[in-house]
């Protein structure tokens, strides 16, 4: 420790070379502090079904494989999640509609697992698509982008239309991937501006693939990022017509 | 789809009562990019011996449980690395003296696992310490933080003197643990000033621990962080006089 | 604009080799945006008793030279804020305590002008002392740092005990200095942990000190940064003993 | 001073219940830092001719009000800046081609004063445009936006096709007005990924309209922004057919 502090101050001494020195006497205990104290959090497990970890103490589980009661329509007018659930996974119904969950949430981290189908059916934004938004609103998108060729900010790990991944690290068409994501949420001000950006940092398959990315306003499919005023919003899974499966679904409030 | 488009319209239209309509037309791949096309990687497999995952196809493995090939003495005159290792795990060789690695790193994604001796012995800073240096210099703690009281700034998962974890997900003495972390270096000017500090995310067995936390300087045991500049730097375990064990360690560059 | 593209394109293609064309149509209208519209602001003209510029047409003017009128006592009980009016200047009544604006904020833009008393008497944390404390809490300090050496983390410009200022860019005793500040509030959890830090850019006498610095916590005398969560809070100015003036002091929300 | 800190003491120990004091001793000289001293930086004054202030001692004055010396012509080949120098103005002289410094920058903080031409003739994106490319490919509009309704992100104080400002402060045709920028370089990796964005702050008139914005990529007329790697580049001013002008040009690097 010693070593340590010499070596520093001699760098920092020979780039400032006038520097004065601190008349000051400093213990180990003045740079510390003692509140507050982080709360305990039991983590989870490597996860038996999937990659990573099962869900942590704090998590709420969103879907444990077993059935949809945490999720609605997302269809106007609500209702049940029109989508089924079977081997422990939940898969898309094709034109049923999106899902939501029934809770909203702001800043949290998220780990979310997917598989597109090991049927290869088409090609490009139709292989595999679905989608997962924070808040309901800002896609990062799902795709199969196993040798599959598409505008670069709409493949597996990109901010929809907005961010492409820094790598590619998808697997297989059939093969289980995991997103684990950390969000916080944007603030807006009294004219619906922008103060803070969502920001967003994305893991895909343990490969970092977005690293506190500001999202710059909605995702949609024909147009540009929307700046929309909103509070907490929950997790949309979305329907694109293709049979995409997840499973292993938590989330943490940060 | 329609529908989404629709609503972040009201949305948006609720908001801001006279905004204008765009007179133009926007069509889906008016948003779309093609270059850079993001480089493949193959990711890691669920890790057999560990949590999380093995290395991805474009990591560098500075541990494979074998060897200390990719390690030097951190002790001024360097020499060969003087930690341990057997069965698969790398160990602190008490007053032996800290270790770095012969590549020097910038901006990186780095996994590692760590283990506290399974006896415990002695509280507080004493128990299973170590720390892990990013570029040499800049310490995310390790440290037996399982019922152990100590100052919340010196727990695992803190920026050593600086930045307390979010929460605690350590689990006991004697179980492997793992740290994923996002990590990009400072950029300093001619004056030796940071004009870009260090920005670390971290998660501790799974859990965020550490958001995009601007690091403040050097993370010394007696006094404040200091601002020294620098260029890329090694990874360093350090030698706290503990038999605290690693295994599984890869990085990335991003 | 068309050799730009071109440009552009051709630094692109040069560094992906094989990078893909885009195969669609790009009009200029589908990178516009319509809504919503940026709210209407007269700015303020240059100042004709300052530098800089007075208040544009939304903000809250906080002193006009005339009364002090938008603040408090800072001392336990409140009351009429205990400094002096003279002159177009707000002057620090030693020991009467630190004063208080009656209104709370969260993110804005401030600016505000000081003035250490032309007669040098002391040195060092004595001479010309004040503190602008961010909602109250965050201390951007005020000290005559003209050829007066101090702890940097203490001279004008700084975030008091925590951050030093990129430049040291004073003017002497006796002459009038600007504060130009951009700050954002603190999110807090329910744990009491900053899920997202305040930032402070400043800039003094129009040279930038701070840019986008994460504020650590609390700026005690004594101690480390303190995690305490708050809402909206005022603008402090510190009774440090020292007759320290103010003048043309402004804030926006943002 | 004893009072804050009983203060804050009381927030968190209410809010952490059980927390743990300190056992530990501190004096204030334990958070004070002294090296490395911020260099000295004589501020500029208000200016005479413009709005905020005048170059500081450290800054490379781009246009003074007297010649070209700084600028060379933007059109392939080079050569001598091709535009107009009158009255203390530069002008840019329509279809003769942008004009770009002959130093190259990274990290800096620009001062620029502009003027659309006091008689108006077109609307939109037809009057009084111009701007200001940050490394030569980052544009922050210049534009007539005083009762000139256009697409937003496109209006001044805009990043051209990606983010609005906060609010419209612009002053009438003819008037001067005023940028107050700071910004910092992306920084790409070995893959032509942006690692970290450019982020830009800007005051227009003195009023924030971009804080701490994340910059996508190119800022083109047609299509999307786009990821294209570069080191220190040029300040470019553009001429989009309008005798827009400029004076009072200062940069620092920071």
């Amino acid at each position: 420790m010693k070593k340590l502090i010499l070596t520093a101050f001699s760098l920092a001494t020979a780039f400032v070379a006038h520097a004065q020195l601190q008349p000051t006497k400093q213990t180990p205990e003045s740079s510390e502090l003692w509140t507050p104290v982080p709360r305990l959090v039991t983590p989870g497990k490597p996860s038996a079904v999937g990659s990573g970890f099962t869900a942590p103490s704090d998590a709420i589980v969103l879907f444990d494989g077993k059935n949809l009661d945490s999720w609605v329509s997302g269809n106007e007018g609500g209702g049940p999640a029109p989508w089924t659930v079977a081997d422990g996974a939940l898969t898309c119904a094709p034109k049923k509609g999106d899902i939501v969950t029934k809770q909203s949430f702001s800043d949290y981290q998220l780990h979310i697992e997917w598989r597109a189908p090991a049927k290869v059916d088409g090609n490009g934004q139709g292989r595999g698509n679905s989608g997962i938004f924070m808040q309901g609103i800002y896609e990062l998108q799902v795709l199969d982008s196993y040798n599959n060729p598409t505008y670069v900010n709409g493949q597996a790990g990109s901010i929809y239309k907005q961010t492409m991944p820094l790598v590619n690290p998808v697997v297989g068409p059939g093969e289980w991937q995991t997103y684990d994501v950390v969000y916080t949420a944007p603030h807006f001000n009294k004219d619906g501006q922008m103060v803070i950006p969502p920001y967003i940092t994305v893991l895909l398959n343990g490969v970092l693939v977005q690293n506190h990315t500001a999202i710059q306003g909605t995702t949609p499919y024909v147009g540009q990022p929307m700046i929309t005023p909103h509070g907490p919003g929950p997790i949309k899974l979305q329907d694109h017509n293709n049979t995409t499966s997840f499973r292993n679904v938590w989330i943490r409030e940060i």
